[in-house]
């Protein structure tokens, strides 16, 4: 504690109600750079709706311009943070300590011509420093051509066989450097190229993919066995417009049909290696599920996409969240009866419930009925506590529901309020990844803008599901966020659209000071610190996204 | 000025004649951790044979104990820092001003299956933040497998065709992001994999591959034009002991012949396209030349090999050093007439200037006579004022061969003295690369230590050609230093043998106290702070290695 008050006594932080925030010369370059646009007040009040209550937008919130800050300062305590370097091809880890890169690994290296290093989750290590274990998605195929880049990858064969991508790679860092123990989409035949998470207990993980609409659940083995699949879900989309208009395809409702896979009897695999079962050519980019429903990314059947890209874990480690882009929508699993039992719908104006009905057992196969969708949806989590979900609603509305998940019955969790603000509207600015401060009293959103534009980071008041602070003009892309399992920091880390600049924006967790950036080390695109102990996986790749 | 003097007020550095250098608490952990290993005071004297003259061995230096520092807490200039990845694949430049990545680029993105981004050289930019231009080398082909990795990269056939290497990346730093303009090695059909160095005024570059001893000088041109070969040369080795053991190979003595190499008539291209024209299969990584004269390296003719992997340009912009690693020696182009005019061997006991003789003129041939090779040789370089040339003698010696290079005639060159330490005897510690001050006061020399021990840098007075001050345990695999132009502070990047830990070392280039480190950002092997004027290519990647 006496590093972070030595901080904050030289910082001497002086928040004017409306003339700007002035920080230490020695930490920022200087006070001229760092007045805030438009401050105001710190507003925790409750806002038009008393705080809960569908549509509270806030009034005011504090503002900081964070583009003007500069690199960071700190120790910022014995944490490695690890980060997936999408187009860079590899993970790196750092050593928040020391400031050093403790260690990484570059998937080429081992033979993948198209190592998109996407996503990433971290297993509990008592010592970090000594070793730990991640799980890494890899996207390939088409994804690498979507950038812009005047690339000579598909000309030279490269996105065939070895550059199909969905690998799931489980990796080990062994104390000096990171070796690649498996690649669990090779062993299991499910190649998965989005979003992982740990469960909540550190038993295993859950993978899956938007262009596949697959979500898979794996066990956690040791590094000279072999990963086995828990559960593999699909989930299609059957639009009741299913011959009209794109647009209408999912915007007139339909239903939502989730069926159990099942595994080769004569291979033990399933039948997911690669880009086989993509029903997309590339993924839906951040906001971009518009694409698709105004038939502009091509593929063998959009029309039954629901956009399954990431299941999120209860902390109560029995239900999981399936998260369905196309409909806004979470189908909640029953990790004890590999069930399905709720589908909660986001839209605002939309039911919060949805009903989930088993219609075949040949295979197992349940529908869930929506009578409209009024917009897609995103990235989503828990609270560390269990006691709320939320999901973004993106492009035709922007706001966050809100749920209220105490009940042990995922059939009563009811939709309270939603986080609004009033800049949300339109495509942009959207409310892109969450996290939630250790001790759960606030929610941290990354606010994405469009490519070159920089985006920011809000802090939600969780008691009153209100904005409370936002730092604008941090970097292009904020991705996801982490918080140190201390409750001193917030990470935030940005990627520049895979081209552009990069780096980590910090701020406290309590206080909500910024700190500054960490300069980049190659990690760009999701990021977790890897836990010391089960309990942290409430707050970490596990819970939300 | 005055940020520096703050920063320095604060550190309160107390240097201890024996107890040990001690580093105010608020940017370096505590003091308990910062205690040098066998302090000595500073000892700017002159050593045994009065500082100038053959074997002079500094009694003692200051030592620092790099492993215990923390990171850099500093706002480190207006520069734009860019580092070569090695496995990694790509290079990232970093604002060392903000403390963010500015841009970066990957080049297996491009169609590069095995693109080891090797080294790399910048040309000057009056605002490099808005625009600059690098060249980059990568190899590629059987030297991914070195390195212990479970790689299946070979059984991919990922290594034949677009994983060849000796790729020579234009690319152009456009204000957003970084662009890959042209292969130099596909235009030409030059492939070289290792040292690149911008000429001193700018208008082109040199390169070299240590595989196929070729050296090639080439122009620079616009954006939207292709590069054009100046001149070729390749340096082949014939021992008097040719049928031998392959140590006598090279140690009694030969013949180092230099041909200057033409481009076929009908293709105008050359034929060293990828690995064509590969003596050895893969580089002689630091210090291995004893793997090619032990006949541990396999290849299609390593007798012949003379290891001309760089080449170095005196500040005067008309003669330029092939460096020639098994020979300990230093071939003087003049790029005026394009002839070879001197050869400067620098073992301690051999002589110092040899005869270049021409012997053919179809093709231009010009021989070199050695009575023996007492030891390999490796990096070099010219200090910024043209008076100095220094290089590496490894192995069976390790020491720096210093010459007087102000005569006009570089026949007249006079190897004057030899840096020496006590510590530096047997295979290790080994000097390393090597840069000036801006002032030319001072020369830094990374020690390269033995995986996985940490590496280190230490100080030369230029005067006096003694070891001032020594930065041990700074990291693993110490490679190239940077200065920044305005005489602050010397960058020492670490590279943890591609995959250990990794990072950069700063300390201050007048009064060489350690300011910390910089969290690495994915670059790891070589460095280049990018030139605002033409001039600081002096002290830039253009006149050492």
């Amino acid at each position: 504690m006496s590093r972070i008050l030595t901080r904050r006594s030289l910082l001497s932080l002086a928040v004017a109600s409306t003339a700007g925030v002035v920080l230490g010369r020695h930490f920022f370059e200087g006070p001229e750079e760092h007045v805030a646009r438009g401050v105001a007040s710190i507003d925790t009040g409750s806002g038009e709706h008393g705080g809960i209550g569908a549509g509270s937008v806030p009034a005011s919130s504090e503002i900081i311009n964070a583009g003007k800050l500069k690199q960071s300062f700190e120790q910022l305590g014995k944490y490695v943070y690890l980060t997936p370097e999408k187009l860079g091809g590899g993970t790196h880890a750092v050593d928040l300590d020391s400031g050093r890169t403790l260690a990484w690994i570059s998937y080429w290296n081992y033979g993948d011509s198209c190592p998109i290093s996407h996503h990433l989750a971290a297993y509990p290590s008592p010592d970090p420093y000594k070793g730990f274990d991640f799980v890494n998605s890899t996207q390939g195929g088409d994804n690498i051509m979507i950038y812009g880049l005047a690339t000579r990858i598909k000309e030279h064969g490269l996105l065939e066989k070895w550059g199909q991508g969905n690998h799931i790679y489980r990796v080990n860092f062994d104390g000096s450097s990171m070796n690649l123990v498996e690649d669990v989409a090779e062993t299991t035949g499910i190649g998965l190229g989005v979003h992982i998470t740990i469960f909540p207990d550190g038993s295993g993980f859950a993978a899956a993919d938007g262009q596949k609409d697959v979500a898979a659940f794996f066990d956690r083995v040791d590094n000279d066995a072999k990963t086995t699949v828990q559960m593999a879900f699909r989930a299609d989309w059957i639009g009741k417009e299913s011959t009209g208009a794109m647009d209408d395809n999912w915007a007139k409702g339909g239903t939502l049909r989730i069926v159990r896979l099942t595994k080769a009897k004569e291979t033990g695999k399933y039948d997911y290696y690669g880009t086989k079962g993509n029903k997309i050519d590339w993924e839906m980019v951040p906001m971009a599920e518009y694409l698709v429903y105004t038939g502009q990314l091509p593929g063998s059947s959009p029309r039954t996409l629901s956009g399954l890209d990431a299941v999120v874990h209860h902390p109560g480690n029995r239900y999981s969240a399936l998260i369905i882009r196309m409909c806004s929508a979470a189908v909640i699993i029953d990790r004890t009866s590999w069930e399905p039992v709720a589908c909660l719908h986001n839209p605002d104006g939309s039911p919060g419930n949805l009903k989930v009905t088993k219609v075949s057992s040949d295979p197992d196969t349940w529908d869930i009925k929506f009578d409209d969708i009024k917009c897609v949806g995103h990235e989503a989590g828990f609270s560390p506590d269990g006691k709320n979900f939320t999901m973004m609603n993106n492009i035709k509305q922007n706001n966050m529901a809100v749920y209220d998940t105490a009940d042990p019955n995922p059939t009563n969790w009811k939709k309270i309020t939603y986080v609004k603000d009033g800049s949300w509207v339109g495509d942009y600015p959207s409310p892109f990844h969450l996290c939630f401060s250790m001790d759960g009293s606030k929610m941290f959103v990354s606010v994405l803008y469009p490519k070159p534009a920089n985006s920011g980071t809000c802090v939600v008041d969780t008691k009153t599901w209100t904005i409370i602070k936002k730092f604008q003009n941090v970097g292009p892309d904020c991705q996801t966020m982490s918080v140190s399992y201390d409750g001193k920091y917030v990470f935030q880390i940005f990627s520049g659209f895979q081209r552009l600049s990069s780096g980590v924006f910090i701020y406290t967790q309590d206080t909500l000071e910024p700190v500054g950036y960490l300069p980049n080390f190659g990690g760009h695109h999701d990021c977790v610190i890897v836990p010391t102990k089960v309990e942290q996986l409430k707050n970490s790749r596990c819970t939300t996204l």
